[in-house]
């Protein structure tokens, strides 16, 4: 059993919604998107992978990013990956499973929550322009395989807000049973708020991103890329995760 | 122009072969090597991800991680990935690319040398029991997405050899001619290899690895990661460098 086992892990000894155990789980998250948005860091922007048919007929109407992560997707979805309650696809028209399925027990209630599109918009025209030197180096096939480690990471990071949801409704769920009845979205976002919680998860990610860039030569000297993934998590993630909260709550604790 | 410009940014102002610029590839490679072998480790070794046909006849003679790797690749390669010359294959049955080619212009010799089927073996057989905690987590998926992100940058740094022989080869071609023509492996390792630079590699990436584990939980107790990190670069990674350089040498210098 590893510091950081994942949602997925049908252990018999651990509870997929403990408090400590899903805090673990986020924790050992920030290493894996703060690595990948400095491996992306090191390319230029490069618009044009994130441009439908940039380069003519070839790609079947998706963007560079777009081919990348559908092909990803087929094959990740073909090893189950999505049956995970922690995974969530980009795409809809992905084969089944040729892997026989793991059991995972009820954890999270039937829901439709799939926040990938926004993120994808804000990732390709926000956070990349945010992390990256402008212009084009040409390195599109190295950029867009970061690009694809990276959404995924901040997929499961923001998607994990159901499973937080879910761990916070079953520990108290009278704190929410009058909002869910009325669909009210701003006191469910109040009730799931916790101020000093995100405040010290914002400590941690900029001293733990200091920590990694320090070997690094700058390559965007206008945003240091430390300062850049504090923000990224303050301006992103963490809202998106609050969103991802408050729509699984409206969705599954009704009943 | 980032700090990092790989080989093949057909940059007019950077020669490919200048010893300063094959310098700072490989230094940033380190990063995307520690990353990618930290993020491994996180999961447990998972031996049945290397075996084939573990779970049937569903992964068609493959194991896993060899699927996965397989239709990376045929991505990668329609994405003109094995047109660049710092990037080489593990399968040789992929298809063309679809993106129109890149102009690298002349930078290596042509040649066959590719040790992609031993760094594989050695990699999984070896590196991985030797970083990852032992056991079974049942974390498939993660385990081999990381797996095919640490072969792709293992196998860059092994095959950047054939760009550090070629610069090291112009700039003294008399210090070799001998050898080739000879066909003396042995006195062109001698040639090619400078002890002090490795040691300032293996010294570096001792403290990089230190400074980007600090923050981790131990998951493997027996081995510290940051001295497995080093031991990788000192055990298998430099010598099979050297190995590239010695074979793309006996290939391509002797005309």
């Amino acid at each position: 059993m590893t510091a950081s086992t994942p949602l997925q892990s049908p252990s018999p000894t651990e509870d997929p919604l403990d408090i400590e155990h899903v805090r673990r789980v986020l924790v050992r998250l920030e290493e894996t998107i703060i690595f990948s948005l400095i491996e992306r860091a090191q390319f230029c922007i490069n618009a044009v992978v994130y441009e439908k048919n940039a380069f003519g007929d070839v790609l079947a109407g998706h963007s560079l990013v777009g081919l990348m992560l559908h092909e990803t997707e087929k094959t990740h979805a073909q090893l189950r990956r999505y049956t995970s309650p922690d995974e969530y696809p980009f795409f809809d028209d992905l084969p089944p499973p040729i892997l026989p399925s793991l059991s995972f027990g009820r954890v999270l209630h039937p829901n439709n929550v799939n926040l990938n599109a926004r993120l994808r918009e804000v990732y390709e025209h926000e956070i990349v322009p945010f992390i990256c030197p402008p212009g084009d180096d040409q390195q599109y096939g190295s950029s867009a395989v970061n690009d694809i480690n990276s959404l995924q990471a901040l997929s499961k990071r923001v998607h994990y807000g159901k499973v937080v949801a879910e761990s916070k409704f079953r520990r108290d769920p009278a704190a929410f049973e009058e909002a869910v009845r009325r669909g009210d979205a701003d006191r469910i976002a109040t009730a799931i708020t916790d101020l000093p919680v995100e405040e010290a998860v914002l400590a941690r990610v900029k001293r733990k991103a200091d920590t990694y860039c320090r070997e690094l030569t700058p390559t965007n000297p206008d945003v240091p890329l430390a300062d850049a993934v504090a923000t990224i998590y303050a301006r992103w993630i963490i809202p998106m995760n609050k969103d991802v909260q408050v729509q699984y709550l409206l969705q599954c604790c009704a009943d």
